[in-house]
């Protein structure tokens, strides 16, 4: 049994662009608050005093995201989050994003344990792993819609 | 003899997080901001008239992105463009960003030609076509590090 | 009796620069955020479709912001707004943002209403005004600290 | 004789709204851009040394800005900045945009100078007070339509 963290944030006009659709980086903006608040909320972490305080930061080491369908000013945006795969000093996350039962986005995330002193990787606390292994997918979700030139 | 665009953007403060390096949206932000000088001034197709005249979006359908290294506040992020290839209503870009010899990133940025009367996809304009082709690269480069895990 | 609306926003890491503060044109986007939140939930005028279906827009006129004290990554801002007065074909709202007691930001905010066909302001909607009065304040509040200089 | 700094920046994609114009939000960070490049290129003190090596800040402590008109994607907005007036531990600036001849907006922006290790406003430094007093208008210019509700 798989948990997932769902969050809805609704399409503000300061996400869309001249054609009346959420602007690509602004979702990604988006998705990274789902990851902040999963952080808050699901694995009660506070984001802002892991960086500012334990000096542990999560840069993104990887993004692969398809756009399914656009995102229009005034839906409301519900994603999904769950845990790919915990490795020693990287979490790779997924989202799902729908607007009601339409699919918009699907995205795999790579992000890493990183000290804010020395800018370099460290292992993911073990604190934080084991709270996280509750958002851990059954199986790897086929995630993406296949890029056969990348596996070339 | 693949032609490339490049442009060179400073990291401003404006793109930097509490940890002092760009947050990775605003990067995204930046390769969209070489996209649009690519249309302006490699294809000579500005991209302004584009969408508000003709009425052609090209709204993103896929981005993969590897992060090598952080930009960092103060840095000159120089972002080579080139064309992996011209498909019928779509258009893979790749885009490869160095800070002096340092690898920061490397992206691939699928779009598609979309109405924006319709918000239909429409096949890649004949004229557009044409001059996009001197900056198809020679052959499919290997952008991203393998992705095992997708192949699956 | 004056209403006032009020939202309470998170301070993201999206929102703060390298001294780990927010930046201030994200606050600005924030103070958006809270209007658009009062049309849509205290004026009962989905914002969205003010402008894509009524083709009604509301740019910014002027904005004068005093920013008290700064607004810190894992803050929770407190907005509220209140219309100062509602003109012809403009409305000025007032926005008083906190951190807990602490006061961040004071912002007068006036907007006009705006045709997106003929590009050209258009008289505030006697529909609207009336339901924004709800939210007049009893007397002009003495928003922003003297600024001597201007009055010369 | 005074010296103002000008910069030109294209309005692109990213910072249109809906609308087909330049979100106001996205034009105050051009403001912001336009003064990262005078302190690089003006006053010769990288912004990014500023900060991160001397440790020193410039936060905005105020802002007014009138809108005149519209910012449309594509167009060239020009920006002027001049001193308006240097005090112990803040500087107030003057912005004027323009794209062509038309007038888009007017700002006064005032910034202090601020210790990253206190978090405290501090002096202004001397060696920055002299390269910046090139820039000083001649006499208090009228930057902004009367503002009579604020003078009361």
């Amino acid at each position: 049994m798989t948990k997932t963290f769902t969050v809805e944030y609704p399409i503000l006009f300061s996400h869309c662009d001249p054609a009346g659709i959420a602007y690509f980086p602004r979702l990604f903006d988006l998705l990274h608050q789902a990851m902040e608040a999963w952080f808050n909320d699901g694995v009660n972490e506070r984001y802002s005093d892991l960086l500012m305080k334990k000096r542990i930061g999560a840069p993104t080491v990887s993004m692969q995201c398809d756009f399914i369908s656009p995102a229009f000013f005034g839906d409301k945006l519900r994603i999904e989050l769950s845990v790919v795969r915990i490795r020693n000093s990287a979490i790779d996350l997924a989202y799902d994003a729908k607007v009601g039962e339409r699919a918009c986005l699907k995205a795999r995330h790579s992000i890493c344990t990183f000290s804010l002193e020395t800018y370099k990787a460290i292992p993911v606390p073990d604190s934080l792993r084991e709270r996280m292994q509750a958002y851990l997918a059954d199986e790897t979700p086929v995630l993406l819609r296949q890029q056969p030139d990348l596996a070339k």
